[in-house]
């Protein structure tokens, strides 16, 4: 049989706190799931957990809504105390129609909310309504990981941190890259020579999204999900992407 | 180990004419790489093969561009018989400057140049510049195939073609459903409860779109790549997806 890609759901990650040794539950889950890790293979991680580990966790009731983030709320029918952190995490607002608030995330990628998602599992600390903003830098924390994992293992590996966003054009959701260390996140694939035979068309492919995608579609629901995906046979090899090379220049962005 | 998701590229299809056999041909392709079908399999193509055994060529030769089709051609600085044929296979444009036109393909989907690649292998016929369109309908081309290989195989399979585009605000091409059938193009996510316990949130997941991303890294180069990928695993149950149920309708769009 010729080579392929596996992507395995690892299951038995507990409920993440702030503070746990996110790197160590994936080696025990990986151990309980019978997989040693190789070079090449790469791990990916929705958001989510990394950013429990890292306690990336806001009370809405410790928030005070600035008079921009109260217009935004009621243009939007949004709480104002989310609005407000949404504006803290953003550097541009794209679109705020009823029902959906789009921005420019700080850290470059443009999706709804700045990522910002309600939790139901709070963190240790007063009652109130948590929510749980994206880690503060994804590929650092991908790298992280990624050192954490190549020490235990002794294998060289690619690292992805993944959220789900919503695209211009199209329904539905799909997994993103966010952050990510070890794997490229462009590759240049050379298509076929024109006519004459001399002017290769150069297309740049955005694997580490192909691959977020890829694993996002494994991870499953939020309640009982999977949010740790084993992925072997990348077909490309490993190499120092970063987020940075999966974002549009505004310059040369058509669409904002 | 915990089950997962298998993609395999099928090696050995080879260069596609009008009229071949394409079911016949991967048939014999995943003979010789030892896969039988099994009930829940998807198998997804890249839309060039399915295009070529259509017969979906044009020659510039034989085009004469319309005024507006040499003026977008001036704007753009493309060819005007390509532009003319783009325009033909579009049902609006929405960004026209040099090097780039994008258009709502009739299809429904956004994308550059209406999908429209240079082939540098023509079909029989005379010499001349060649492009090559996208499939008629890509969800009846599906449907087609899937007809032919459920036929010689008894199982119930699920049928992809994908396409590369180009986004909004990020770098970099990624494989998306253009037609389908027997798999669903949206799934219903239900997330957490809310604190107060009876509200879900409900997100759509394009579960199409991911499995078209997670093949299309797969199929590699254009010149030596494998235009077929056989998908073991895929996680939700079959379903009658189609193409439309993936496009945001033009008055929820906000980024045109």
């Amino acid at each position: 049989m010729p080579r392929g890609l596996t992507l395995t759901p690892l299951p038995g990650i507990p409920e993440v706190r702030p503070g746990d040794d996110l790197a160590g539950l994936v080696l025990q889950a990986l151990r309980r799931a019978g997989i040693a890790l190789q070079d090449g293979d790469v791990l990916v991680l929705a958001q989510k957990v990394v950013s429990k580990a890292e306690g990336r966790f806001a009370r809405l009731e410790d928030v005070t809504p600035s008079p921009r983030a109260q217009e935004l709320a009621r243009r939007t029918h949004k709480d104002p105390r989310l609005v407000e952190l949404v504006l803290q995490e953003s550097a541009a607002v794209l679109r705020a129609v009823p029902g959906v608030l789009i921005v420019e995330h700080r850290l470059g990628f443009v999706c709804a909310n700045a990522g910002i998602d309600r939790s139901n599992v709070p963190p240790q600390g007063p009652e109130g309504e948590w929510v749980l903003l994206l880690p503060r830098d994804p590929d650092a924390s991908a790298a992280r990981l990624r050192a954490a994992w190549e020490r235990a293992s002794g294998a060289r590996l690619g690292v992805l941190i993944v959220d789900s966003h919503g695209r211009a054009w199209r329904l539905g959701t799909v997994g993103m890259a966010i952050g990510l260390a070890g794997l490229p996140a462009l590759v240049d694939l050379r298509g076929q020579p024109d006519r004459q035979g001399y002017v290769l068309q150069v297309t740049q492919v955005a694997v580490a999204d192909e691959l977020a995608a890829a694993a996002s579609l494994m991870m499953g629901q939020a309640a009982e999900g999977t949010p740790v995906v084993h992925v072997r046979g990348f077909p490309y090899p490993l190499a120092e992407g970063r987020l940075a090379h999966l974002l549009r220049p505004r310059e040369r962005d058509l669409f904002r």
